[in-house]
């Protein structure tokens, strides 16, 4: 099976911006676990990362055929852009959220997600072993 | 008279994803539809589509000098796109807003346009003869 | 096919008040219009005006088993009448919503219609051609 | 004693449209069943509907000195009719609310009822029996 | 100068239910007073009431051409009948808009006016005599 | 058939405390009642009260295979209990809600009830009688 | 009998600034004029105005005992000075509202008016007669 | 390490009702698997359930020098028990929340959860194998 | 005089968690003050400690009766327990509200109580004295 | 030590005004027993009232330096007044907030205090008592 | 030409107050430099401060014939001072808003600014500088 | 120094669109001021500009390590781009916001500012001076 692994605004920084929040883990070494989790269970990870809303959904739309699963932690998208949310729609795979922090003990405006609905399952507050979490409950559908 | 037609995120997949909601046919069968209807009309139809806000803004700025009428379906962005809003209203060029569907009789937050207050009208809930009903209207202007 | 086209309170004042905002093109006129259009396309249009919620809703049962669309535009009455969205939604008939100017642009209060969640498609800000708009739009069903 | 019966719009369509939803039972029915049950209790049940809420607060103010209790079911009104509200607390008669759906649990805009707080009680949801129950809590007061 | 003075639903009731609250004078009453203070101001004072919101708007459209300027006291239509909004905003006669009672000292729901946006003044408060306080602000005009 | 009647907090105090709002009927004479109106319609009605949210759950789950029909007044809980909301609907049992008052002419918070969606019927404002009336009502599903 | 004039934050400047709003009648003439209007009905009249709250407060307080009505346009602090509020539900006296134009169809901020509920009546939008208004509506308390 | 795992009002029915929506597996099943899946991890697993509140809140406080980390599905409790809040603030474990569906794409009100604010993470929608990864994660800690 | 202390979910946590922000006083020790402070003043104090809202509903109605006077810290039930603000409502003693903490400072949810309108008095912020000054203040009744 | 009592709007009428609400105590008398409560407590109390917000600021910025702590009761201007809050916070000095009547239990905008925040503690509803309190609470600090 | 600078309630404790957030600089250093920085533009600065909203409002209508430009921080009155907006609106000087902080990213009720809409422009979280940067602005008009 | 200004959507068609409004300058104009501007402060300013969200966070990272300062005009990115938010909070160098117009006097929407949380300070109305000005206080820090 193939996973799309989708990393949306600012998470290119990570490991290397407030490792005091963030930790120390750059988003190369999340990416290459991802590969090394996904191969665990037989499956082929990809990973994508952009601050672009636009390549995002342009990646989304790409995945049509190629992919069978979505592993998606879409930043500060998560909390405007509807716009994802009619992409995860349109395409129709099998898509798990991430967020590294728990997103819904933050700030009011984080704990708002619009794409929540046309996602299977949400996983929050797990750093980077919650894509860990997401690969494995894929691979349980 | 020159018509530049829009189309926002996710457009570009039509008739081939859920057709028993939007239909069989594509956006290449509209934007060539378009073409002819405006021909009819004696006008100059161009078709652009993005799933990008801020390519759909560079494109409405480029049709300053080139375009005398503008037609836009900005998809999901029409509910947080205030930057297409402020485009739309610095080129000036009259505007009509489409959507396939009546987005007024769908979920809570697709019953907001961002865009309307600075679009001259809008059709919505006739499928691709919105787009046709557009071009007739910014002919009669 | 036989059409009725509804037109709410205060619409009988058309091209007599304010041109400057409703231009200055009568009631009589549009409705004549309407029959005219309708003739084109081999439809029967009935006209119907009035100041009364009431009487708008009697005369939308009338049209059962007597019409085959709706055509409506229900003034002031689009943004409270829940009587005449029960009363669309009851006589089952496929309804789409007119407006001569684009309410989503003008104040607060004219941006919510109660009666769009049963009309297939809403057409705004076209002015009097709106209604030829619907009667196509109709005809293509 | 004498009650009054008062239906409101679209009510005069039951039993003809949407039978899944409404049940087969026609207003004519009903109105038969309420003056049976109304005789059964001693009382003379007087029915009047009407898609007019002035016809209905002209009815209610005839009320007064010729009846004795009211029975009422505004539907669509319901939800917005302040001058119904304020009819019926002027007449000062013992008066009971009565829905034949639960619209308690549907969409929003039904769960607000501003005539609530001038009427004794509320039947909602038994459908057409909702009025035999109100007929025999009036009986009891 | 010819004045029209509307009242709205209930008002027919004055004086003959709850004097605690409204009075002892019936709305003949008022009338009479109102055609007696317009005579005394030179004015020739026409009464109007009703209980259905049509009416009043019909009676509304009558007065372009016949009537210089208009007082109103819509009663629970104040509160939701924007086409009475529209009405008052399409003939173009100054109107000056009464209460009875101070309804900003009420309900929640009576402290909103939807007329007020096209009235010249508002007086509320002063009972009877509040029409004969517009009748002599209308002649200062 | 066997119906359950349930009582939420307070209501074990009816008919001691504040009669004038209340009435005198003391809650066994309601359940005793309960049992009689239910062995006259060919039922047997069982009756529970408790002050714990936690009880009257415990209480509906053991309902599943032993009762066809709830009767069910939560008292205060009717305003904040969606765990009680997700007992009625789990246990899938045709469940009528009953209040004593007309809570939707009360308190703002008295007007939103969280268990309205799973229940089949309202009846408020009738006293005691509107358990009869419930009874009755489920007779005749 | 004698009555107070109070006059709020920035009154005093009527007449000087902004006259195609406010008119050119200063505020020294309205209180003449007052003076004259409360002689003409047998009262005294007093004029106070402050752009200070506390002094507002403090002279409303002196009124006790030497003033029989008080007539108040609070300027910019009816929308917030729930102090003013207080001051005349304290002292008791008959309170009639008036401001010069008619706030309730201007800025959204403008409508809400906190003293309104401890005032006996509110006259708007008539300008300087609006005081002569009050003075008069006082008369035949 | 020890583990409490707790589960709220009406998961106690798991497996028997609306087998559709929540599966065909017990609590049971559950309980005793996550106590396998503690067992491989090293873990002693305790589970317990209560439709109660308060008695959660006991067995949440017994835990205190007893358990090491919490794993909760509060159920309905989730969405307003802001005592639920407290206790998991007081006692002070590493707690994860688990819900078996995605709770942030139901109704509105399943959308906020007053206990995430005091949890370190969130896992919804993974059905029984959401609280095996709350396990995996708490032992990563 | 007898006065029962009520303590609602958690507090029996008092001095053995985040004594940095509840301090060190037990909740034992605060209730032998209290047994001591209303001897002291001639009352016989008894005090109830429940993490059940069920158990504290019940203890208030085995209040009538016996007790005189309540003095009730609900915890966190402060905020939503409708249920308990029933109980107060119902029993009819004068009951004074104590918090630890000034809850009126803390997040936006412990703002509002529930409770506060049934009783006669509110102390927050002085720790356990506040439960002093609650005592000492009924006894001045 | 030094505290200083302060008062502010309308409250100097206390005692002489609505004796049914707010008692026949007077100012004069509650600041003669602060003062004495004060004595026995070891304390030197200076009372202070106002009407006015700026001498109510200028008076708490002079006890810096001069007294070590407060007591306030701002009257009205509890609702709005952030410019009082702003003093309170930059003066640094423990303050007590006291309301005589049960603030939160009274009309909705008396419901919130925009002092709190910055208040140690909050005691309503005790009347004169509760500046009593507010002294021997200070004195225990 | 002459530009008055006004300081709103608290700013008089600059510098000694709180130096960890608003520095060690005093208003009368302020006031100084903004003189200095004045007459390096060759403008006559007049520095005013008050506590008092009504002396603010003199001092500003004192402005008008003597003054050509206003620079002011009106402290915590920004917040909800209608008056101070009506008051700059009336005399029609140039005016433009400072704060010492980023009042934007404090507190939600600290984000609101009423007189914004009569200010031409707004400098804020530039300190004791943002003065100068007004002075400045203001000598480029 | 290094800064980096960056606009945002739209203000490319500075100076040639709507020059009432916006001016005459252009956006190049004001970034070869921005050059000079900074040169004579000692500064090396970078110009950025683009249509893209993407791109504008691309850029700010790009910053890391070559800029020491932002200066940044999200344009209408202002009001819902969190993603710009957390770029800034990520990068976490000194940031100031500018408006050509004082956004906080403009349109409901245009007066929340998603970015300013993280930034050290507004500048708001000042036209292309703003961006001096910007350039100014950095040279303060």
């Amino acid at each position: 099976m193939n996973v799309l692994v989708v990393n949306g605004p600012n998470l290119n920084l990570l490991g290397t911006r407030r490792p005091d929040v963030y930790g120390h883990t750059t988003l190369g070494e999340i990416e290459q676990a991802c590969r090394k989790w996904g191969a665990d269970l037989g499956m082929t990870v990809s990973a994508f990362q952009s601050n672009h809303e636009g390549e995002i959904i342009d990646r989304l739309h790409a995945a049509i055929g190629t992919m069978d699963w979505i592993v998606i932690n879409p930043g500060a998208l998560t909390h405007y852009s509807y716009a994802i949310h009619d992409a995860i729609e349109a395409i129709g795979l099998p898509t798990i959220e991430v967020h590294l922090s728990d997103i819904f003990s933050r700030e009011e405006w984080r704990r708002t997600s619009v794409v929540s609905p046309v996602c299977a399952a949400t996983i929050a507050g797990r750093g980077p072993d919650g894509y860990r979490m997401a690969l494995e409950a894929l691979n349980q559908t």
